[in-house]
């Protein structure tokens, strides 16, 4: 794609999503849920958190994506979390994965290696989560190192073969979040700048990205979805950090941003990897 | 009741829950309950969250009101619920209902078939959840038409019909929220417009709404909780979204009104239908 | 301790913290998980919610410090609750409870009375969770009384007693919080001022509380730990009471002070029972 369609296809998936007002239903950790559902009203689409098995089966059925984030894994996940993956891909439902925890417990693993089956459209998460995932799948090698809790020990740009190859394997699109953010499809490859440390002084704002690129899958390819949302999320966070200095109003203005957004400010802020140009001050650079 | 004697009602709840700080314990969704819990403290009462059947069932003898938001139904919600409202009914507790997701499932179905013997105190909704219980306790015909996960489908309006056969049948109110709010008890009918569009943009106000009415019930009829809540939330959101215009800065501001909001402002808010007299912009019409 | 050297580990607990940034785990309730988080991470700290029994046992195992909060008990934490308290004190894990709800069930109470043998590291409640643990705990007489749900029914100085008995019992330290709040180990007695009644308008801040005194526990003796999250929130109260008058305001103006706090202004802002001097207008008062 070159970067003017990338462009014209990021201006169309927000616009679109104001205007259909779609639902993006969830599996989510209940730390965020609050966070997750608020960015998705925000730019414009609809929440619906579930846990039942059967609720989440016959969601998956009809909806046109799906999120599922495995934060908070409860008891009954070991039911729900296969049953809702099996109906989206039996159903050709777009949906993202975050793999938040992966390596906490043998559920977790366990419901981990039956995705590799159901391929996730997204998968969102951070360096150390997108390379143990594509470790657990065998795409790459794994050498050890470790994951701790729900923090990266690595750097975005560690993960960037592992995030190409878990791309390949899904023919979807992976999103590895941090400093940067890596967004790739397996053929187009872009490092996105911006954001704002303040990010990581509050809980979330990766479960709500993951939310957010669903929204935006319902009418977008995977690649578009991961790179509009997190081109929002970046941009919201530059706009927010510039008029506070401290994380609930810096949490309070973010999400405001999101929703003030305009398609033109969001899609022509983005850098195809290979050519550089500053389109936004500190906003992004090659990979 | 005279335009007055509400008037007066709802004073004497605002002032009363203020002084006494009552508590009304909930069974209800994860996704809100920070906003639901928020807005009971806003007005005045006192918040508790429960799962455990057992301690819903011994809470519930000594509450003074109830709330019961189906929203995220955990598996173990199919013990919890009928046994918290069985104790609600027979030690004559009143409680508030919100049937979110209705339809959903069959665990849903089955425990909404059962709470028509508990019969709710209030039963608060979007127009397509009051039509779809009505329909499933078999007090309107079920003529087809759906419910889209947590969003109304039909128009307030819509659902007036089922609103007072509801109410009629259970002997409390009912109360159909969105654009404008029709609020029931069988036979005074008020529709109150005001609010915000902004209340869209943000999740759980509805929850909230039915935590307040909980809060109201402790010292008020059905009927007047259901109508202070409403008004309350109503011009609430009217002072916030005169002086902010994104969602988080809303819901900040929302918050804030309802715990500065005076008794004499909200009680001289309302609309008895029938007659029409604009007291606040925008903020009541005839049904 | 002489006053110069509480005042030095504060400054030290605060500053080590956030260089560190260390995560303090919790098993916490579903309604006030996203300000317990936000709370840590002001500090900061990082946070991790978890549910699965495997999953706390293992952290239990490797994390600095670990927090329990019985708030929302699910029926799994018959499970999982004992699992990890057994975890953290087979591996020496300082850990934080918060007994919120203490008599609310047989489940509660079955957990709590095993909890005596696991011995919680800082025990943090209102005085009427205090008092009711102590008795519990067989530690004072039981002479009848009774907890409301989540809100105290006693004074604060009314639990110093049961307060005392606990700290010697575990050999850690102790927090009463209310109007004022009371920090012991069983020794050291503290008697801190401050806050604001706005603390009460607000949902979570006792939980996020003990959520705080686990980051601090990771770099500082229980004494320490307990005294110093006590002591942020009290100013960081302060300091937003002072700009604002509304609960939403408050507590978003509370997060932001507790991460701009500095260690001078913390750490010079605590009082020695026995002696006096106002630090802080309305500060501090001696037991």
């Amino acid at each position: 794609m070159t970067e003017q369609e990338i462009s014209a296809a990021m201006a169309q998936a927000i616009n679109e999503v104001r205007e259909k007002n779609p639902m993006a239903p969830s599996i989510t950790n209940t730390v965020t849920q609050d966070f997750v559902a608020n960015a998705q009203l925000a730019v414009g689409g609809s929440a619906a958190m579930l846990y039942l098995a059967d609720e989440c089966e016959s969601i998956a059925k009809i909806a046109p994506a799906f999120y599922i984030n495995m934060g908070t894994a409860m008891p009954f996940y070991e039911e729900t979390l296969p049953k809702a993956a099996q109906a989206l891909q039996a159903n050709q439902t777009p949906w993202v994965l975050d793999p938040v925890g992966i390596g906490l417990s043998s559920l977790r693993t366990d419901i981990l290696k039956q995705f590799k089956e159901f391929k996730p459209t997204i998968i969102r998460g951070n360096a150390s989560e997108i390379i143990a995932l594509a470790k657990l799948w065998g795409l790459i090698e794994d050498t050890g190192g470790q994951v701790r809790g729900v923090d990266s020990t690595e750097k975005v740009s560690s993960a960037k073969a592992a995030a190409i190859e878990l791309a390949k394997f899904t023919g979807g699109a992976v999103a590895v979040s941090g400093e940067e953010d890596f967004v790739t499809d397996g053929k187009e490859e872009i490092l996105c700048a911006g954001g704002s440390v303040l990010f990581t002084k509050i809980t979330g704002s990766g479960c709500a990205l993951g939310g957010v690129m669903a929204i935006y899958l319902t009418v977008a390819s995977p690649f578009i979805a991961a790179l509009t949302a997190t081109t929002m999320f970046n941009l919201a966070g530059i706009k927010a950090a510039a008029t506070v200095e401290a994380p609930a109003s810096f949490k309070l203005n973010f999400l405001d941003n999101l929703y003030k957004l305009t398609a033109d400010e969001a899609a022509n802020n983005f850098r195809v990897v290979g050519s550089f140009e500053k389109l936004f001050d500190g906003m992004f650079k090659e990979v």
